[in-house]
């Protein structure tokens, strides 16, 4: 496994403020043969509302399927993520250990089993061991409360640094906190790297509000980046609101706060989005890639991941080459309109090629010296209407080759 | 550029006979800093049909527009291929040297400039010289007959091999020859890799009887292969009958000998996709997807391709890995019908997972070791219904980055 702090994570962990009603705690159920923290354990004042999104996969884990039936409900007072082990594809003996789980956690608690949300991450296809959950449970029941770094450390797998990030906003006159923690390295790297991400605010939000919202982040933010192009069985993002701030609760769009309640869990998820490509699976370089002129945001979007999810794409700009005919092909072969010779490409801000080839007098070294940074730009103008999108990736390396194919799991 | 031949090649070039009617020639037009024969120049009887299938892309190569607009006549004299520089995304430039090149064979073969197929495979976006592909046609009209390994080697670009196959049939009592060469190491790297066949055959076949022949040839070999999922502005197969084994035209399925023909023609395409799989990039294994129990033959191919086009996947075969975890992962992202707790999965002839979850008692050794060959098979049951697919593909390896990631173009 890796071990180098990605070069492209930031130089430190965060300062984040604590969110009132939210306590974490994290213990050793040492799910693999180590000797780390790999059970986090948050408990959540009654009263906390919760929202959430689950992975599209036809072959979500046990987790996954918990969730998403305990979300509509509305409300949480806890949450436990392991990690080393994703419980995915493991049958009834998967299912039994999230309910076993929920029950340990419900009693000790006095609460109802769906107020308990559980994430595992890990390899498929091994049940849960529930005697190692059930004793890491209750070593952290007993243990003191552990700061964000501690809790977004435990949660990691492959990930080469702990992530999280802090916005806040002013809702009824009151100042309100949020905090995310995040882990994933591959998007989506189903052995040992799903992405689970976890939100905590303090703001007073109604259920089907922060839903709402957490909707309309996760469209602009998680569902625009990628790593590998691999969809993980296990993929959650979950936002928890405890209402500690004592706002008058935000119900709908025209709540007091709600426009910058909003801004500011986009801005977190955005934020928490860019750390899980800043540790992409042997990532070089950071790379944002804009579409316009598309027929509609949605093609614009697709394109976009088209051109982040392409082999040879990636791989020249680890290669730090200009190889804009790759970028070419990537439109080609989106399936969306396009029409070769409205086509515009830039790297940067230089452009390369308009109207279907290369720019006249076209110079290189401008180009050149934009790839040799670890930010890369590219932007794509169908020249075909509005439509608009950005999507966010890294670059292929020898390091991506090396994490999954250079060991036997 | 890779040198090294692929470990997957077969052993030598195979014995291939004359296809009467087909003369080809090699000429050096050098469209890069080479000493090698870049220029392929195949000269055909008259009465010789045409056929032929080109990329998807909404990008294509003039090349491949020039070959659409001049299929459904149906006649061709002459197939004209430059290795080097693929001439698309080059604009009206473009569009001129594939004319120049069409007008220039056709004076001298006294025929139609649309009589001319064209296809050129090289860097996207840099016009194709017309000076160097003038005085290269003139140089290989000027030149001795070459035989079909002459032909194979001067289409290839990062390929490691020639590549070549044969096949033949009873028409109308009489035995016709099929011979194909392709190229193509990516299946589709847009920089150096597109994927260009090339079929020759002495039987008569009605134009529109080979086209229908071709189309259902393609589908069931060279779109199940993938090596990257990339897909090329320029990919083009086209299929030529001179007639010479004056056989009773074939003109459709009725037709005495049709069957036999497409099965041979079917078993050529095959022969042929098969050989751009074994030169993928960096491929160390050669690997079968077989998808049964899907809701349909197209989902079947989508989970296929799903499946074969995973970094993941790829490079746990790479690392000689029984990671099934990640064929869930891959079928569960694929968007198609499944469920879950009817997925079965095989590596080779062992069964590792069924309904849901690893088989009862799952012993890794026998998967292991299929897993250490070069020859690898997944076997996935959805469980839903009767749709079957095969794709082949090849695994991702460090070979892979250094090939598309380690230079400058």
């Amino acid at each position: 496994m890796s071990t180098d702090r990605s070069p492209l994570a930031p130089d430190g962990f965060p300062e984040l403020p604590s969110i009132a009603g939210v306590t974490p705690r994290v213990a050793r159920a040492r799910y693999k043969d180590w000797d780390r923290c790999d059970l986090t354990f948050v408990t959540l004042d009654p009263g906390t509302t919760v929202a959430g999104v689950t992975t599209q996969s036809k072959c979500p884990s046990p987790e996954v399927e918990w969730c998403r039936r305990a979300l509509p409900l509305g409300s949480a007072r806890a949450l436990v993520v392991n990690a080393g082990n994703s419980n995915a594809f493991t049958g009834n003996r998967g299912r039994e250990a999230v309910e076993t789980i929920a029950a340990q956690v419900a009693r000790r608690l006095d609460c109802e089993p769906s107020d308990v949300f559980v994430s595992s991450t890990g390899v498929i296809g091994v049940p849960l061991p529930i005697d190692k959950a059930e004793a890491g449970l209750v070593a952290a029941f007993e243990a003191s409360p552990c700061n964000w770094e501690d809790a977004a450390a435990t949660i990691m797998t492959t990930d080469t640094f702990a992530k999280a990030a802090t916005t806040s906003a002013v809702v009824d006159g009151k100042t309100v906190n949020l905090v995310g923690i995040i882990k994933g390295s591959g998007m989506i790297a189903p052995d040992m790297a799903t992405m689970l991400g976890f939100i905590f605010t303090d703001a007073a939000v109604e259920p089907g509000f922060l839903q709402h919202a957490l909707n309309d982040a996760n469209k602009a933010s998680f569902s625009c980046i990628t790593v590998d192009s691999d969809t993980s069985t296990s993929d959650t993002v979950l936002a928890f609101a405890t209402g500690a701030a004592d706002n008058a609760p935000l119900e709908d769009d025209d709540s007091d706060g709600a426009d910058a309640f909003r801004a500011a869990l986009s801005d977190l998820c955005l934020q928490l989005a860019h750390l899980v490509v800043r540790d992409g699976e042997g990532a070089s370089k950071f790379i944002r890639i804009d579409v316009e002129g598309a027929e509609s945001d949605e093609s614009a979007h697709r394109v976009a991941l088209s051109i982040a999810n392409s082999p040879l794409v990636k791989t020249a700009i680890a290669g730090e080459d200009a190889n804009w005919g790759r970028i070419v092909m990537a439109v080609g072969k989106a399936g969306e309109p396009a029409e070769r010779d409205k086509l515009a490409i830039r790297f940067g801000t230089t452009q390369v090629a308009r109207d279907g080839l290369a720019v006249e007098g076209y110079d290189e070294a401008p180009v050149a010296a934009h790839l040799k940074g670890s930010e890369i730009e590219i932007g794509v103008d169908l020249g075909l209407g509005d439509g608009r999108a950005t999507v966010w990736t890294c670059d292929l390396t020898h390091g991506y080759i090396s994490i999954n194919a250079d060991y036997r799991s």
